[in-house]
């Protein structure tokens, strides 16, 4: 029998981190749990930020994750916004290593290739593959939805190349 | 008498995050202590970050601050060093907020222009100019000499409607 794996999917923002828990069994992937973690825009930046560092603690210390992965943005807007995505970014990194997790990082596009198929799927496309792949997943946000996409990406690669690139942070 | 006031500032980066600690009494200020943490680049980001999320609590726990105060930072280079730059700024924003401290931030043309009088200083000028402000000051790094002159701008800035701007993250 092959071991169950718990991975942690985090789909990082300032103002929404979406969570996603799954399960994997050799080739399966059960659900578990989604959620979002929400910061109030009307504190202070490292409010802000302690608000989702204690999110994120409680969802590790109640899931139990035994893998961590997190999306790899670059938003080219602007210097601001990536500067706030890169500080929130760095809670959802830090919080599963402070806990002893690996932490497996992929870019945006092998996401949507391993869950879609393509690296240019829309929101809509992803939330309807997560529904396939996991029929019983329910996700209260984009964020969330994403986030077990990312708990899937990582489930298919964690073993491979990619996934060990990933995980040493050149990806 | 007045109450003297211990200030923490944080020059944020993710292979170095210089710090300076000084206590301000009245229009005192008085060097403590400074230096700088730093993150082994063979390691991947999630563990790096760990390691300035480790070092920046031990400061806080031996320093005991009462205030912090963080330079906010765009770099306009590329997103890549700007979303780097960022995951350290959030760990240098959280680590003091974790411990219960208000974390105050200011614009690098704001901390030149306290400390040197111009907002387009050079880096000796800020080394200089700490050691005039605080003659008994060491820093083993530009990032701890940036550190301290970060503390010193709030230190004139904490009372003033800036630094209560600043304090909300409007700055």
């Amino acid at each position: 029998m092959t071991h169950p794996i718990r991975v942690l999917g985090i789909d990082p923002g300032l103002r929404r981190t979406g969570w996603g828990m799954i399960e994997v069994i050799g080739n399966r992937l059960i659900f578990i749990a989604s959620g979002t973690v929400t910061s109030d825009n009307k504190l202070g930046l490292a409010e802000r930020l302690v608000q989702l560092h204690d999110g994120l603690s409680e969802i590790v210390r109640k899931q139990e994750p035994m893998e961590a992965a997190v999306e790899h943005t670059f938003v080219n807007k602007d210097a601001g916004a990536t500067l706030k995505l890169g500080q929130a970014r760095g809670i959802a990194l830090l919080v599963p290593a402070l806990a002893g997790l690996s932490v497996a990082e992929y870019a945006p596009n092998l996401v949507k290739k391993t869950v879609v198929g393509t690296g240019h799927a829309e929101k809509e496309q992803i939330r309807a593959m997560v529904k396939i792949l996991m029929p019983r997943a329910v996700f209260d946000t984009d964020d969330a939805a994403d986030a077990l996409a990312i708990a899937i990406c990582h489930a298919h690669h964690r073993g491979s190349a990619t996934g060990r690139m990933a995980q040493a942070g050149a990806a």
